[in-house]
């Protein structure tokens, strides 16, 4: 799906900048060379505070696969990083859904999911 | 030069798994598709704690530019990260060198410079 791709592309490009302008150090994950461990698509750091986010830039509600949700657990587990599966809906902007809600709802992430339990980019990074 | 940048990325490769073999979890910077932020080649995360990591892979001697060292030293003090510069030696493995040092030596790293202040991996990455 290189239209998916693109478009995920350019949605964490536009992330990592929105975050770096809020004063966070950021690296975003390779799209080749890939290293085979887990790892979410951003890691945000403040201060010694880890974020670690996965993004996604769909029209429609998704399903994050089991395997994912595991790395990502990882990162929050060992790595003590705060996890986020981040969505970017069109013309609503970003919404940030902590991970342990994520795992419970099986990694199904629909709009009403997400209006419930996504937070916006402001409360977890700063005004 | 190809054949060095081969070699960093075999080094960076090489580095990323021994992190993750010690149970950090590891991110290593895009090689393609870079953001124009200030980034280490390597990220590790345990615990909360951060570590940044700039990788050489070389025969002699370097010079870290002024330019790279600044950025760096955002990963330290707004990142909170520690942070350094490693040097991986033929025959001999890596050496950490603290960004500290390597500032107060005008970013010159040379073989004495790094016997005196360089640290093995399982000093500060763990047995």
């Amino acid at each position: 799906m290189p239209g998916n791709y693109k478009k995920g592309y350019r949605g964490e490009n536009e992330l990592v900048h929105m975050l770096a302008k809020k004063g966070f150090m950021v690296m975003r994950a390779p799209r080749s060379g890939r290293i085979n461990l887990p790892s979410p698509d951003v890691i945000a750091v403040k201060s010694g505070k880890v974020y670690a986010v996965e993004c996604k830039s769909r029209k429609n509600g998704f399903k994050v696969p089991a395997e994912q949700l595991e790395e990502l657990l990882q990162w929050e587990k060992i790595g003590g990083s705060e996890t986020y599966v981040a969505w970017k809906i069109a013309y609503k902007g970003w919404f940030f859904i902590p991970l342990k809600k994520v795992m419970e709802n099986n990694g199904n992430v629909g709009k009403g999911f997400c209006a419930e339990n996504g937070k916006p980019f402001d409360e977890i990074f700063g005004e």
